[in-house]
This record gives C-alpha cells, sequence and structure tokens, in this order.
C-alpha cells in the first residue's frame, strides 16, 4: 500500500460504491441493446432518483429538492457559523440522467463517489468539520430538454427557474410538468445551498488518460463550448441535365462546411470541431439537395480563439454561400465560454493523487459538466479516471472498478484535506 | 407561318394534346401541394393507364399489353413486308408513371405526342405507309421498384421477365403481384413489337434550353449513368473529448467524398457528380459519426471519360479510408453506358425544325430515357422542349404551351418524312 495521510479513520468502502454503480445502472436498462436510458424526468429516471434518495436516507442525510428537482443529501457538521448558520457544504456531485442507451458510469459516478466519501465519514464516527452536500443535479445530458447541465445552471443562478420549468422536450412535455408528474417538483428556491467548494468526480469520457497510462485526471478547467445549427437553403434540381456552375447544391455546401471545420480544427491545434448531425433534402439519389441542415459542435479551453474559430467559419459560410448562390442561416443553440477551475483545488487534487501514489496529469475537460456551471458561484474543480477507448454515450462505456475506487479515493482524501481534522 | 413541306393534309391538333396533358395531368394529382403522384402499378396510375386506353380506343388502335405492363396503341398500315407480316412500326413513346409530387409534362408529353401524331393522321384522313405505335412503358421512374426504366429495358431484352416481376417495391409489393392486382398483366411476350424506329418527345428537364432562347432540342446522345451507395464506417466517440488526430469520423469522410466529387466534376468538365442522399448515425450534436451512407451520381457522356471519373473517386475513397482509419464499401446501384443516338434520325429532326422555322441545337440528354433502351433494338432518337428555370420532378414543372405544341409538331414532321408520302 503506498503511504497515505489521509486520516486513518477514513476509508472508501470501494465494494459499495462499486455495487451502488451497478444497481444504479440496471434502472432502464435494455437486455438487448446493453445499454441504460433514464432519459430526464421520464419514469425511468423517477426510478433512478428514487434509488438515489433510498440510498441519501440509509446514510441519514438530510435530503432536499429544489424546485428545478436538483436532489440535494447533506450530512450536517457539528460546527455553525457566528450566527448559528449552518456553514456552507462542501458539495460533491453530478446527475443520474441519461442519453439514451447509455453507460453505467456518465454522472452516476460522481453522485455515487460522493455518497462514498459520506459512507466513509459514516464508517468511521466522524463528523465533518462543515456540512457535505451530495448533489444530483436535473437535466445534465439535455437529451430530451434543452438546455443541456440545466439543473446545476439554475442552481447558479444562470438560467431563470420559469424558463427552464417552460422547456418543451423532444416529446413535447413541458419540463414543469413532469416534474410534478415524478413528484420531484421540490420547494426549496434553487441556490438555496450554496457550496464552500465544489467537487466532481467523472469519468474521462475521452481517451488521454488511457493512453497516457495515468490513473487520475486533475481537471484544471473546462473548454468553452460552441453549439450552432446551420440551415442551407439552394436548388432542387435534376442530377443529370444541370451543369455543375448552375447549381445551387445545398448538399455541397453543407459538405464543404464540414471539410472547412476540419481545416479550422488542424489549424488551429486547440479547437475541435464536429457535425454530428447532417439532414439533407429532398433526400432523392438523382436530385440536388435543396435544403441541409447542419449542427457545429466547436470547443477549445481558450475563449479567444473559440472565438476566432467560430468567426473564421462564419465568414466561411459568407463566402461560400455568395459562391454558390445559397441562403444560409446560422441558429446559435449554446454558448459557453471556457471554465478555469480553481487552481487550489486543483492543487490539492494533485496532491492527494501523488500521496495515494497515483499517477495524474493536469488535463482540460472536453464534454460540459455541471462542475462549470457550480464554478459561477463557488471554487469548483474535478477529477478524472481514464475512460477505456476515449467511449461514452454508449453501453460500451467503461472504466475498471480498480480505476473506479482509486478516484473515489483520491476524493476522499481531498475532502478530508479540505475539512481539516475531522471530529 | 413559315415555309413547310409537311404534307400539307397533316396538321397537328395542339388543342387535343394541350388538353389531354391537362386531363392526364389531373390523376393522382394533390391539390395542396400542387403535384400528381402517380407511382408505377398504384391505383392513381391504374388510373392513368385506364385514360391512356381510352383515349387510344377513341383514336381506333389495336391496344396491347405485354407481360411487364407496357402499353402499345398501334395505327396499322396499309402495307405489308412481303411475306405478308405487317412492317415494323415507327414507335413513339415515354412513360406515365411519375414520381411523388410530379410534374405533368415528364414521360407524359412524349406518350400524349405520339397520341397527337396519330391524331393528325386520323384527322387528315391518311393511312401511314408503315405501322405507327404509341407506347407507355412501366416503371420508368423507378420511384417504387428498381431498376428504373424497367419497361423499355425488359422490352429491349436487358432485363429477365422474371426478374422484374419479381421486383420487390419500396412498400414491400411484389411487381408481378400489383399488375395483376391492377390488371394490366398483359399477354404479349414483351419484345414483340420490335420498332423500324423510335422516337421520344420529353422535356429538357435541364436548363440549357431556356437558357440559350431556344425552342428545340436534337438529342443526339445520352450520358451514362453511374449510381453507387458508399457506406463508410467510422467510431463514435464524444465531439469534445476526442482529439482530431484520434478521430474515425464517418461522416467527415463523407463531407470529404461530397467536396472530392466537386473537384472531380470541375477538372472533367464533362462529368456530373451528386450527391443526394447523405444520413449519419447516430446524428447526435456532441457525438463523431460512426456511420455515413450517401449515394452518388455521376454522369458523363462519355464511357472513358465515366469510367475515369469512377476510377479517381474510387482511388480517393481507398486513400482517405487509410488516411482517416474508417472503413468504406461501396455498392453498385445502377450503370449504365452512354447512349449514341441514331445520326440519321438526330439529322432529320434537325432539319424539320428548320423547315418549321423553330431554332434548335443538338444536345446531349443528361437524364435516363426510355429511348436509351429502346436504341438497343432499333434506331432511335429524342426530341427536347424547354423546360423552365431546368425544374422537373416537382410541381413547378413547366414548359410553355406554344413550346409544347412546337416540339410536337416537330415530330409531326419527323413522322412525316420518315413515313413517306401518305397515302
Amino acid at each position: 500500500m503506498p503511504a497515505t495521510n489521509t486520516p486513518t479513520a477514513l476509508r472508501l468502502n470501494g465494494a459499495v460504491l462499486l455495487q451502488q454503480l451497478r444497481d444504479l445502472g440496471e434502472i432502464g436498462i435494455d437486455p438487448v441493446a446493453g445499454g441504460r436510458t433514464r432519459v430526464a424526468l421520464t419514469d425511468a429516471e423517477k426510478a433512478g432518483r428514487d434509488r438515489l434518495v433510498v440510498w441519501m436516507r440509509e446514510l441519514d442525510l438530510d435530503v432536499q429538492i429544489d424546485r428545478i428537482g436538483n436532489i440535494f443529501g447533506t450530512l450536517a457538521s457539528a460546527e455553525k457559523d457566528a450566527s448559528g448558520e449552518m456553514l456552507r457544504p462542501l458539495m460533491m456531485g453530478s446527475h443520474i440522467d441519461t442519453v439514451v442507451n447509455a453507460g453505467a458510469l456518465d454522472g452516476c459516478y460522481g453522485v455515487l463517489g460522493g455518497l462514498a466519501i459520506v459512507q466513509a465519514f459514516r464508517e468511521a464516527g466522524l463528523v465533518p468539520s462543515r456540512p457535505i452536500t451530495v448533489a444530483a443535479f436535473t437535466n445534465e445530458e439535455g437529451a430530451r430538454f434543452h438546455p443541456d447541465m440545466m439543473g446545476s445552471l439554475v442552481h447558479a443562478g444562470g438560467l431563470p427557474l420559469d424558463e427552464a420549468l417552460d422547456a418543451i422536450g423532444t416529446d413535447g412535455a413541458r419540463l414543469g410538468d413532469e416534474l410534478v408528474r415524478i413528484g420531484y417538483d421540490g420547494e426549496m428556491i434553487p441556490g438555496t445551498l450554496v457550496p464552500h467548494e465544489y467537487l466532481e468526480l467523472h469519468i474521462e469520457q475521452g481517451p488521454i488518460l488511457e493512453a497516457e497510462g495515468l490513473e487520475i485526471g486533475v481537471v484544471e478547467n473546462l473548454q468553452g463550448i460552441s453549439w450552432q445549427q446551420i440551415t442551407v437553403q439552394g436548388n432542387a434540381n435534376h442530377a443529370g441535365t444541370t451543369p455543375t456552375r448552375l447549381r445551387h447544391d445545398a448538399g455541397y455546401v453543407a459538405a464543404a462546411a464540414v471539410a472547412e471545420l476540419r481545416r479550422i480544427a488542424l489549424d488551429s491545434g486547440t479547437t475541435l470541431a464536429t457535425v454530428g448531425t447532417l439532414q439533407v433534402e429532398p433526400g432523392v439519389i438523382n436530385v440536388i439537395a435543396r435544403k441541409a441542415v447542419f449542427t457545429v459542435d466547436m470547443r477549445d479551453p481558450s475563449e479567444q480563439r473559440l472565438a476566432a474559430s467560430e468567426a473564421r467559419f462564419s465568414a466561411f459560410l459568407t463566402t461560400i454561400a455568395q459562391d454558390e448562390g445559397v441562403r444560409i442561416s446560422t441558429e446559435r443553440l449554446a454558448r459557453f465560454s471556457p471554465v478555469v477551475f480553481d487552481a487550489a483545488l486543483a492543487d490539492v487534487i494533485e496532491a492527494s493523487a501523488s500521496r495515494l501514489g497515483l499517477s495524474s496529469r493536469r488535463m482540460t475537460s472536453g464534454a460540459g459538466h455541471d462542475a462549470q456551471m457550480i464554478a459561477r458561484i463557488a471554487p469548483a474543480a474535478m477529477i478524472f479516471v481514464p475512460s477505456r477507448g476515449g467511449i461514452s454515450h454508449n453501453p460500451r462505456e467503461h472504466t475498471d472498478d480498480e480505476q473506479l475506487v482509486n478516484g473515489a479515493r483520491v476524493l476522499l482524501d481531498v475532502v478530508a484535506q479540505r475539512l481539516g481534522a475531522p471530529r
């Protein structure tokens, strides 16, 4: 065993954590496809919430639901502030909603990892020096309701509650109605529980840690994200009779844009650009596409470089629209600036990994996470563990049990450091 | 009136032709979308067939249906061959099936134009020197059953009858069963009526005649057509966490192929290349496409240049599959070599246009037509009239009445020349 100065009484119960990950992963599972589907505020996700609340109550946590359906389980501390109020909690969390046909780890690992920390305090009979809150935020995935990371965004004051409640899902349902339907329309005003600090344990969802043979990612920042939907309006015409120079081919323009995005990514060196959806109409083999609609996902850890990549792409669209005689419209779907996590917290995470003998590297989160929202109102940082093949949002999402336990051990060590000597 | 030496007794009745185009165009019409839908062997197309047969019988034609459902209406001649058999007919025709939400002219103009020629003989009380047959070929469009141009292909011996009858439609129906259901499973063996010559009157379905302000297209050849379906198999991965160099992005590869096809078209100068269908999977904004499927429509009047363009595209796919680490498979959907129409017939068409004072040009047909199949068994050529905006396969398909009548006048003049002095 590596040397450790985590308070000796605090020991991570890896078996419980792994069992809870498996148990939660069974809820909404499709035995044929192999993945589980707990899209936000569906019956399956309600079942996941119910299970989580049972586990929180088993740990004798104070469970609170806010009006956007975020779930908070708090382990009280003995200390109060000068006016006798509860101290701001150290918060850990993530989400338990999933995309369609998901893995078992995305989000759940951060929530259940938080519970594992509480479990360690309970098993050691220790009371933390400030409260510990485990949070599960509503609709992080955005698979049914936009925007994604909604619960943490509302919690951080970045989106008005009423606007979030009025979100209409892909199935036509209103989010507020669905919260009532599943019984998670809580009473607490969002943002009531402002954390003292926030930690999120998560699978990397990317290939870097595995590729470099490392055990822990110390996430010091998070890429800015730009989502756009581009609509190209051209002219449908016969594929066999329309000379190339007379074409207004929406499909070609979309393809040229995809190719340009690759050049933008390569030239920038840091921007990632992805076209994940692309439809052409009318979609007939011998008819030039009248219309093409595609989405652009651009990310960069630097706001300046992200904005530069967006600007270059926009200029490209303007030029090609003129050259090809098509109309191009752009709809912004989401835009988040890069987030720099708390440097002190990152240092502590790195020191904890080192103390536990685990290899680590500083890294940037490529994906969006609730931590980026909470970073608006409190010091925040994240801990990553490897994702096999970088695969996520897929039944093949996998992290070895040992790696999962190691990540939680780092989290426990960090919490122990931050809460000082527990009593 | 321009000078003409069309036998003076033969006069085209433009009013009947235009009225029949309107009447047939009403069958299967959608008053909301504005187009008509008479997909092959549906109830609506049966109604169109029934109307055509009534018109043929009104002209006292001998109506024959063959086993693939081709309809032939023949005006007999007085002359027989040496053995007392009917002479091979001068055949005119096209098709009356449509794509979904089509215009009223594509195909129908060639069939009803043929009837207009017979009408002129009837009205003049003239008997032609050899039989005149008006043909409507089954399933030219291929909107429901593959391959397209099926009836003329079977007639010309290019596709076994049984194979055609066993074609399964997009709705799961078997073509042979549908022929029986609508009562057009005729008894005549396909290919029985070998034409002496074949003429097809058609709208251009392209923009050239309109752009050049010309009235008649003398179609001297028809492009070769290559249809392929390309499937790219990459890896789905997270858009935010997968470095560009580690991506196997099926969508990007498809887009690069579309861009390459544009370069192939421009470099060749004669090849046309169109990607009309393109799907990516899973089709999620923040997931790199695992799979892309798209079709390629390539055409060229030269077999050598068409093959060269195909080869260049194939080499591109091989290279990019290696570069991007994806698997690419190619399925050939259709391949027709270019067709050179009968030079003597083209000369006669050009002379007739000139004699009637109509402006014309030699041109290549970009689209496929029944004439290309019949050209396998008889001298064949086509006459084009302008298409407004080059638009076809669309309710906005349009040719001015005067232009439609002019095209039929050219056809009548050609027939009069070919059949010698009618008696």
